[in-house]
């Protein structure tokens, strides 16, 4: 494989960075606008291990490799902590004002 | 907001969720493949620090939000050190062969 090819992964890793950052904030935007719905029902808005767990599974379910299910876990697992706490954060803005 | 949009926006959660696992699993092939790449050519297959900045300052450049550039970083560096040692184990199986 030549140079140009490696050229040529680098900028398709890139580019499915680039794809992932944008599907992790979509993903930021859905958690924050299902919080405030659970809050306008007075509902919990915090963690939810069971939902936590289902989506999980259906995450385990779906994974085709090459990573291993343990490794997707553990990234999601990240993912969702960072969701909520940035749901967290905004309560906190909220009660601020 | 009524049960069913909250039912919707979990959907949605869970299309994202799916969305981001193909992208993480097309990544690590990617990664795969650029290992391989280096490996025929000779050269050191394993951490690069300075690929690494550059993807970072990429994302952290095309970052628009809601997380903010620290979340995105350190999840960003989850996934790479993910992909790392899903190269260590394809070169330690490799030596068993």
């Amino acid at each position: 494989m030549s140079n140009k090819q490696l050229d040529q992964l680098r900028q398709e890793l890139d580019q499915v960075n680039l794809e992932i950052l944008d599907l992790i904030n979509k993903r930021a935007e859905l958690v924050q606008k299902s919080a405030q719905a659970k809050e306008k029902q007075g509902a919990n808005r915090s963690y939810d291990p069971v939902r936590e767990r289902d989506m999980l599974n259906l995450i385990k379910e779906n994974n085709k490799g090459p990573f291993e299910n343990a490794t997707i876990i553990h990234l999601f697992k990240e993912i969702f902590k960072a969701g909520l706490e940035l749901q967290e954060d905004n309560h906190s803005k909220a009660l601020l004002v």
